[in-house]
């Protein structure tokens, strides 16, 4: 687990648009305590750009490509960060307009029966051709997305032999400990982004 | 979001069939202020022509097009936009018989049960192949849409910048003062509209 | 919508099996008062034969070939006709097996569950295949419709401008006027038709 | 009317296995009185032999096949026989074991839940390949029935004439009447069948 | 129906594994007291073997067989038999592991909601190419099953005529009379099975 | 079942990450007695490793290829086991990542609506194509699994034979015994695994 977290925490602080790492921490539950804020719903009240969804993805498949890159082995627990990368990527392609290939048409609705869960037949109303293509592009998004974690963590698997090591020993490295190891400084306090999101609410980093 | 609202409105105000432009707003839920009427719903209780629902949906891909042109960058902002166009593209294709390829078969049923959600299974009585007809029918209705608010928007990108700073600064730009930037007069009250909606009520511009 | 009314009541007089035009107008709701019994019942208590159903999916398709002819423009205000003439072609070749192609097996079911709607699946039993071939045999009824009333509407087009014109300034016009403008005298009063509908109840004409 | 009925009875009196024709009459209802048992429920609690299953077919297309060989004109008329036959061939098909290309293979269930319609899903648990080889040997099995027909009714096509004027006059004609017009004579009273039978309840004449 | 029954009764003492014949009868409901249990659930709860389930197969098959052969008219008194045929083929493909094409791999779920009926969708979690695979691999396994029963009643066929006439005399034979047709002793108490059922409990005989 | 319950066995003990065998029994309900904890749920509540996973997936295979191999013939027995064996190969390839063809995408849905079953439509929003290599993973996992245990059992059928035989006789055998009879010391008492698990708390015995 220990190997696990420290791949998302490298990859945050290696990516554009993730939140500082505030706390690392292998005590149970730790893991919602990281710096990326996990908690945060899928469904964004605020406006994200793709480079921020994909860095995000990035985040998520952190833990998973630690564990490739370090033990050639795999276990389980990414299961719950994989099934929640498949749903960006899956709204990018299908919701978002983000697929050059399926361009702007959407694939899915926004209206649900409030009182039908939505597993009573996704309401797909489009073909399986359509369908096919859909998977093809998710597929690519995500894969695209691992390799560029490998060669992230790849890159900086010292980092990560020692990020782990320190977090067996300690239980809790704190952000700045991790960001000294990776020769960075400390994160600014956050000023407004620039560019696209000049005009939105800034993003709260997580406690 | 000062860019995607003034795409929207360099669109309106740029196609024939569109209402002109009361206001333009970014302060929070300024959206439904602008000239064009989007609370109107999608079944309308008017008739509407092809070309009114061609330029309704480049209204709607003005906002995700400005962002492209723009910045390079797209954002999730404009989910909603692509939601109701597609739905546009689907109805014309399926109900309005307005698509040659099609004929004026219809593939979409009127009567739904009163109280049970759509969501139980489309209702869906035709075949796979007709589906992926369709399918691609739409796609090129909303591409045609895409690649025409391109031409518009690349044309008119000295005016969505200085639109889009006067927005950031002033927070409120009214429409004589867009349409004064775009070198256009100020529209004349409503006329009866001519030709085929001759026998129609007039539409009410959004207040 | 002068023009719309015009082409269903033309066809109407055109074909030898809907019932005589009783009178048009184009004051809301008029639409219901045209000759031609719209308020009709798809599941007639009669028998209907194959040429009758015709003639009847003629009609309702006169109103969007109308605004073809004249306009070159088309609006939504035909869907509930397109949506009527394709129940009726779908029934045709599911039901009452008038398709060569299809024979003498039928593909929709009578029986329905008294309490449930018929959009929880539509039952169907039969293959991808078959539903392919299916939607062919409609498409092919409805084209073969379609160009039909282009046909008797392209060679009526005089009439079809007059009628419009008389619709729009007196918005009531009697069916003996229409049929005078069309050269032709006004019906007998109904006899009991020939052939194999001999021993059918006679039809009742519209109000 | 006259026609489709005067179909039906003259298939009745000219395959093996049919019931002898009792009365035909064209007085609403009437249908009901035929010779051929309609009422029996197809879910018959005695046994059946293809033959005999064919033999009913054959009776229920004899109706629509009456319109077609007089006239060249079909009606709506035959929509019930029509389903009843599918209903038929599609058992032989897929429970009965009787066709030769499917094999003993089953593909349809007896368990049904009590107390949900069976429209809920077909509870199809077999391929869409399947599928589609069923629906080729339904076919299949009804056009055959349906060139038989044509055979028998278009070599009594005179008999079809002057039965169905008959009928027209009298409106009700005796079993009798009929087979004297068939040449045939009275049937014997019923004897117990002889082969494969030999061992079942008689059938019940119809009233 | 003497044929049919005696059909079952010959495979019974003619494959392995079916428990000896106890009495035929075709006094209505007889079929529940031939020595063959057919009360006995699918569901056994004790373990079988594949050559067990391939006997009783035969078992259910061979009345329908036993029509085919004596009359060359096959009748629908069978469907029950098919249909316990056919399912008892699909539990050795789909859940027993018994197809050497399919493997190892289950395609049924053991577990159901307790209160919905399973015609509720089979909660089909495969893909339309497994389920043709499925469909072969059943399709195969009861024409292997209905080839190898022709071969028992084909050569079995004096016994099987004399053995339905005494039936139709007699109305009840029992299992010794038959054995004695047949040139068989008649069978010892059952004895402990040997084999790979040497620790199961002994299968109870019908009474 | 001596034989089924011995290759469970024998498995559990040949293979890295299962835990040691506590007892062997063919007392009714002896199998939940087994070392192996077949009681765990399939959802852990712990990380597993793909070679866990493997490892698990063999000793549930185990009973049924002892029959393969000691009496080529096989029985329904297995089916409990076979299921669950299915379901952990999906879950690898659909949950966990761990198929190299499918990569990191998910193919199942973690939410579940709480009071209605799985069995209401498995809520696949993926394509048939998809579905169709989903299917072949499953397949070639299973497979490949079906023949490492066949090596396994293959290479130590003296130790099956003999510990079936012991079985048989005696009702219970211990784990030392059987551990002995393959020439293996006893396990030393559990200590912290090494590698990848080094920060899982350590797995229960059964009791």
């Amino acid at each position: 687990m220990a190997f696990h977290e420290s791949g998302h925490a490298i990859v945050a602080e290696s990516v554009e648009h993730a939140d500082p790492v505030h706390k690392i921490t292998i005590i149970p539950r730790g893991i919602a305590a990281l710096g990326y804020t996990q908690q945060q719903p899928t469904e964004d009240r605020y406006l994200m750009t793709k480079s921020e969804l994909l860095d995000r993805m990035a985040v998520l498949l952190g833990g998973r490509v630690a564990e490739e890159v370090i033990f050639g082995e795999i276990s389980t627990g990414a299961q719950n960060d994989l099934q929640r990368a498949t749903d960006m990527a899956r709204s990018m392609v299908t919701e978002y307009g983000m697929s050059e290939r399926l361009g702007l048409v959407t694939y899915e609705r926004e209206r649900r029966p409030m009182f039908l869960p939505d597993s009573l037949g996704p309401s797909k109303i489009y073909s399986e051709e359509k369908a096919a293509e859909i998977d093809e592009e998710i597929s690519m998004v995500v894969e695209e997305c691992h390799q560029r974690v490998r060669r992230i963590l790849g890159e900086k698997r010292e980092v990560l032999n020692t990020l782990a090591k320190l977090l067996l020993e300690k239980e809790v490295v704190q952000g700045d400990e991790m960001r000294a190891l990776m020769g960075k400084s400390s994160p600014a306090p956050p000023a407004l982004p620039a560019g696209p999101k000049a005009d939105l609410p800034p993003q709260q980093p997580a406690a």
